[in-house]
């Protein structure tokens, strides 16, 4: 059993460069998962988990082994744990995984799907609670275009409380979701305050994809040209605008009703 | 004009106080607003202003005068003001503001009452969110059962961005609110796991009051026994949990949909 007690150690300060930099992640093809549900909802996703670091005095060999079978296991002193670990010592276990491609052509697709789309998200934290939702609503998949950052950020990983791993993902160029969605026949609802209507007016039911920008600015033009129909949130209050993660659950979950769940 | 200059002034001092200790806040009937569309919509909401702080750099005498007309001013100097501020030098203003009681009695309900109720939201990023989406339904009333922190905590005034001012607001425990709710023929349903139907089956257009606990622990036994009906939001992924302000989003948006907005 390899063991490592120093944060000086060559291969710990490269993880700590996985979890700050998104160069090296996209260098390496690899990043950080902290936590047992979310190290085993990576498994299950598929995820290829290289190495499972654990710290015996929370989480044993066996328990680490278990996680993934066939992953090196390396054991850490507290020191290296602390380092590497935002949750402190709830868990004591960490994995490197494979990232995966995030291809459009990659997402698999129902006959019916219902998917999400979400323009530019300004923060990890909203990545992850829209993850979290559509997990819950078990989308076809969430599509993020023009991404400010990479979706193994640790913020987003964090965030999303495994839903990274649960959700088919793609991120693309909003041009490029736009043509994909085309080319499927998938009806695709932007939400926006220009032009639009009432969003709980349209028939769900069919392939559709709903679109959702930032809270600063909205959705760029582009889409809201090609929209098979902007929609809108009815507002009745004094603030202009909702969380975007609010707004999408919104969104998804009259979709969800129309389809009868 | 009164100027301050010095961190190390007593009424700077205390101000620092009212930011940090609800016990300062309870003492005095006063807590801290920041930001220029916050103190406007406590204005707006009825909250009375005592001081206005401005720091002429960012926010000139004029536009802090413009506030809130019969507030004391007083000019701060940048130390002072990034002893006070949490977003540093976007806006240049802070107030102190009385606060209101936030007793049930005091609550103005329409004849059919759309309300919110949330017990002991563990965050205060949660009760913010909450307060957002209350805002952009319009509902009657917001009630928290049981807070674990008073409302003028700053974390809940800079989260619900002025949402604070402008819902009808009260706290009280669960055992109260479930007797006001009773005596004022109010329905409500609880958001929980246990015994409960799906949400969507559900009548809102009659006086409603949408109950949710916290993620951690859900709504306690009392609600669950007392409740009109308890209710679910189907989740089909893999996670069990729902972020509570996306949960309350899903149920105030169906009952608004079906009350035709």
């Amino acid at each position: 059993m390899k063991q490592i007690t120093s944060i000086q150690n060559p291969f710990i300060k490269s993880l700590v460069l996985l979890q700050e930099k998104a160069k090296n992640r996209k260098q390496t093809g690899t990043f950080l998962i902290e936590g047992v549900r979310e190290i085993s909802l990576a498994v299950k996703g598929r995820y290829e988990i290289q190495t499972i670091l654990f710290y015996p005095e929370i989480c044993s060999e066996t328990e680490a082994r278990k996680l993934a079978q066939s992953a090196e296991l390396i054991e850490i002193n507290k020191e290296v744990f602390q380092k590497l670990s935002y949750r402190d010592t709830t868990e004591g276990v960490l994995a490197v995984a494979k990232s995966k491609s995030l291809q459009l052509s990659g997402l698999k697709l129902s006959d019916t799907p219902l998917i999400l789309v979400a323009e530019a998200p300004e923060k990890p934290g909203n990545i992850g609670a829209l993850l979290r939702t559509a997990d819950a609503a078990n989308l076809d998949a969430v599509i993020i275009a023009n991404p400010k950052s990479d979706l193994y950020n640790p913020n987003i990983v964090r965030s999303s409380v495994g839903c990274l791993f649960t959700n088919q993902i793609a991120t693309a160029s909003t041009s490029e979701i736009i043509a994909f969605l085309k080319e499927k026949n998938i009806n695709f609802y932007c939400a926006t305050l220009q032009n639009s209507t009432s969003y709980h007016t349209q028939d769900y039911t069919q392939p559709t994809a709903l679109v959702v920008g930032t809270e600063a600015t909205g959705l760029t033009q582009e889409w809201r040209d090609a929209a098979t129909q902007n929609i809108i949130i009815p507002m009745q209050g004094e603030i202009d605008s909702m969380n975007v993660s609010v707004a999408a659950a919104i969104l998804i979950f009259e979709a969800k009703r129309q389809r009868g769940f």
